[in-house]
């Protein structure tokens, strides 16, 4: 897999969806390390190289700002939206960092749930992304992100408890611990993106 | 108990008000909880009740910024002000979940400390938004939640210590600090709301 | 040692200079404190001392805000730096006061390498503070501080393995576990520090 991000010049709207897409990415790599006989450090490899792709996006729109060009909304936000979608990537990457740093072999299943709304709640966002240059039709976005995050919650906290449920011993219990709590983040920073959307179109619309 | 919130049309400041009341009952439900014999079902469901309420309570004031209608002080600070307010619910929310989730039987006394800061500090956040109308003599609440953050702190601080003296096996230690972590966010979340509150005074004052 | 602070009123570039400062006292009390035959219990309140100056300069800076003289740069970004230097020094001070709390005797070495990296930023940021004054040459002390906090990301990553290698139980694993997240908690804050000076320069430059 090549990952492909085009940060191209002409538009803050294209970067931000360069950017989104590089998520979906990275959520499908999520569900791809959980499938049966996963290639695991083949997938944190391409991970980290999404994590990088990440980065130069957000330093693309960073330096665009910087060169004074006039954009089409407020800087502040611009800078609010990369940093948000940028933090979606770096939990996901954790998540990912964790898993071999602690040598997990065995996850619970219930992982496979956050993950799924992770991958969705990415591709709502990808597809949000290019309808922000007309402030269209976001309040569906925004509306299904936040039931994405609430349902993300409701797994997570199921998570916790069969966590606790007496299966494992206290250090594998805050190994895995750490590793759902970054998946949270995950969902929470996709929330964070949605609120951004919806401060721009607050101000725009 | 009837949980009750009015978020009329004709002020934010009521709608604000009416956000810091429905924290003033959370932590009257945290307090309750920790009464001798308390019914934790009863009140871990008034507690969702409350978040509800308080999500209906954010969610009203974004319609009315959405709307377009002026709001009497900057659009980002009112956005701001709203999601401070919403994190304390949260978090509050959050502590009597982790309780009912983890089984804990037996909790801390020094939970109580923890939880009598946080209503004192919901008391002042309730008896200080109507102020916001007119900046009027919000100094004293905004030094006044800094000093019950500091205290919470203290608080917390000696709680963790007490948690690890041995008292406790590691499994047990760790659902603990679960809950006094989210009571600890809760404060700091009361120290949030003033930080904005602050914000909004140096802007219009 | 006297820790002095000097929050003059004639430029909120020297108070934030001065902030910076204490923030270089600070991280060089946690390299004295990883030394051999250290006096801890001196050295916490040396850290003490140093947040409450801390907390003197942001409070200066706040009382010089609210008194309505016309900051150079915009209020709501020096509110903001204000804040992510205090909490650099609070997440500073709470390693100290963690270690002392839970009366951890022996200390993973790579700790030093973690405040090593603290210290450098914090240096960094002291000499890119008189900078803002004319918004002079800040692009190499972002680019460092990002690197140094991918620096820290890696090392903390490191010791974060260690500490489940089955060398330490898992109340130690807890407890220095605590320690190491404050640290790096401190290597974020110093970046935000950084983000909040970009938008700085990209609103001024």
């Amino acid at each position: 897999m090549r990952l492909r991000l085009r940060p191209r010049d002409d538009s803050y709207y294209e970067m931000f969806t360069d950017s989104a897409n590089n998520l979906v990415i990275a959520a499908r790599l999520l569900v791809e390390l959980m499938s049966d006989g996963a290639d695991r450090e083949a997938i944190t490899e391409k991970m980290r190289a999404c994590e990088h792709a990440g980065d130069d996006a957000t330093h693309a729109i960073m330096r665009r700002l910087n060169k004074g060009s006039a954009p089409p909304i407020n800087r502040e936000d611009i800078y609010q939206l990369a940093s948000n979608l940028d933090d979606v990537m770096d939990s996901m990457e954790a998540a990912v960092d964790l898993i071999g740093l602690y040598g997990l072999e065995r996850l619970p299943k219930g992982i496979i749930d956050q993950i799924e709304v992770l991958e969705r709640a990415a591709e709502l966002t990808a597809e949000a992304m290019p309808r922000l240059r007309h402030l269209d039709d976001l309040t569906r976005y925004w509306i299904e992100i936040n039931q994405l995050e609430n349902q993300a919650d409701r797994i997570y906290r199921k998570l916790l408890a069969r966590l606790f449920s007496g299966e494992y011993d206290a250090l594998t219990v805050l190994k895995l611990k750490d590793v759902i709590e970054e998946l949270e983040n995950a969902a929470d920073a996709f929330e964070h993106v949605a609120n951004t959307v919806e401060t721009i179109v607050v101000k725009n619309g």
